[in-house]
């Protein structure tokens, strides 16, 4: 965190090519965010598919000393092996995709950029190259040696941390240690005060079973796994409790806590995304660098046509914009 | 179905003397609802409570013919064994509490009664009795003969069923089969017809896995049993799809969806119960009877205080009394 520099441009990724994130990254041309941030994509493809939606935009090659100027976009062009085809990921495309990504974290680390916005990737394209890609927000944890990623979803005041995220739901329980839990509540406990600004920040951990396992007559791991974590954590000095039932720590309005740790990806996001109108902002905690993304795939349907909406990536900009202290 | 006569009162269970469910009953008496229902509980325990409470009520013990009017709540007086302590549930009362919930259920199947709508027992009182009592669900299915129970929570037009309940986390993936969730999806069809009069319900499916399995890579049972049980209704004419990626599944103001099918409780619920603030209703399908009942517990901590919330208790006998046609 150190070496962010709140007055360096926001870096964003315009992901899959064949997907909207290129549209998305155009339609900035048209906020006031233009001026600040830079794009890393292919700037010939950036330009045909400006052409094909019929827009004039600026599009210039980033040079860190230029000035920006509103409705300009300032690009770090990473050519593509292949031009896309709008729906359809070209595999032959997937390394310079993550070189891209590479430089964007390189830049981030070093204080050239002040925070990462990515658009979304398609995961099959990645493996269809050969390449093991889980997830940027993994891919991202190995780049800067981050030992504990911890995937956080915000919208408004609500913001739900996973203590898992892509595992098969059976899978779920043995992977859930006292130890990890700990962890995880360390980076959430420390990336709240560290990136949200928020002092001592109040925690609340679900259960693992229905009724956080109702006294043991649902599964033992509430008792055993989890009620031990917090129990550490709170000997920490972090503001925690649990594990609660589930169903009742999601809370609209609940002034009093700042953010939920839901054991598995199907416990808490579906709330999430519910109480966002599907605009929920996804930050990954525990990284030195600030990063968010949007909460959408790459849309291979609509790609092209001019019509995805811009929300998402601006909201996400915003929370970037703000936890890099802009 | 064909039992229930639409000018019948409805029932109304007071749940655990030593919870809320006493006095949230008599607040039932300042409601034009009063004249429309009966209730069972120990006659002396409702005028106890409502003299601690400083209520004036009217209480008297219900009789088929008589005329009941508004500010009178009618009682069938089934006596406890020990009056309660508010806070302190007693085992020796529980079988009275249960022989309350058949003569209920009894005037529902006659058609006594056109709907029964229960406030909530304390499930510890009744194991610490010896008495094997999982929920109001299970004892009534058993009551009635009914062999899939189906638990709905309701919110405005939001409706989640569950196809496991209280189950650990852990059981959750083997305990699901796809005959099981083709006769769970077949009980929701059918009472969200007869019920609901909802003409061709749209019911959506969730995965069990993370996206649904995201094509097998995480996890298997979204293909090979959930699949072939939507593919089954499919084909019986039901419009039925999935399995969808639970955080796609709950959308606000989805008008084209009647009902979402969660595979476990914590999938459903705490979306529901957010998108309520705490509000849902309790409706059990599959029963040959209309039962719903409040979403929350007997809150032994504020009982006998006169600070419970009725909100919920009225949401509940307003959508019995709309299921019942009334």
């Amino acid at each position: 965190m150190a070496s962010t520099h709140s007055t360096s441009p926001l870096i964003v990724t315009a992901g899959e090519p064949a997907g909207i994130g290129p549209e998305l990254c155009l339609a900035l041309a048209e906020t006031e965010w233009s001026s600040r941030l830079v794009l890393i994509a292919d700037i010939d493809m950036l330009a045909d598919r400006a052409e094909m939606l019929g827009k004039s935009i600026r599009l210039s090659e980033y040079k860190a000393s230029s000035r920006r100027s509103v409705g300009e976009l300032q690009v770090i062009s990473q050519p593509l092996v292949n031009q896309p085809d709008c729906g359809r990921p070209d595999p032959a495309n997937a390394a310079s995709l993550l070189e891209g990504l590479r430089r964007a974290v390189d830049g981030c680390v070093c204080g050239e950029f002040s925070a990462l916005v990515t658009a979304p990737l398609q995961k099959s394209a990645m493996m269809d190259a050969g390449i093991q890609f889980s997830g940027h927000t993994e891919f991202l944890a190995e780049l800067t040696d981050t030992p504990m990623p911890v995937m956080l979803l915000t919208a408004g005041d609500l913001r739900v941390a996973l203590a898992s995220t892509h595992l098969p739901l059976r899978d779920v329980p043995d992977y859930l240690t006292t130890d990890k839990l700990v962890a995880v509540l360390q980076v959430l406990h420390e990336d709240l005060i560290r990136k949200f600004r928020i002092q001592d920040p109040a925690i609340v951990v679900c259960g693992l079973n229905p009724h956080a396992g109702e006294g043991g007559h649902l599964g033992a791991e509430d008792q055993e796994i989890i009620a031990p974590a917090v129990a550490s954590c709170a000997a920490l000095g972090m503001n925690v409790r649990g594990p609660v039932p589930a169903d009742t720590a999601f809370m609209p309005d609940d002034s009093e806590t700042d953010a939920i740790l839901a054991m598995y990806h199907d416990q808490g996001l579906p709330v999430i995304k519910y109480a966002s109108f599907g605009h929920a902002i996804n930050v990954t905690l525990g990284l030195p660098i600030i990063r968010t993304s949007v909460d959408h795939g790459t849309a291979l349907d609509i790609a092209g046509k001019g019509v995805a909406d811009v929300g998402s990536l601006i909201a996400a900009i915003e929370l970037a914009a703000t936890l890099a202290g802009q």
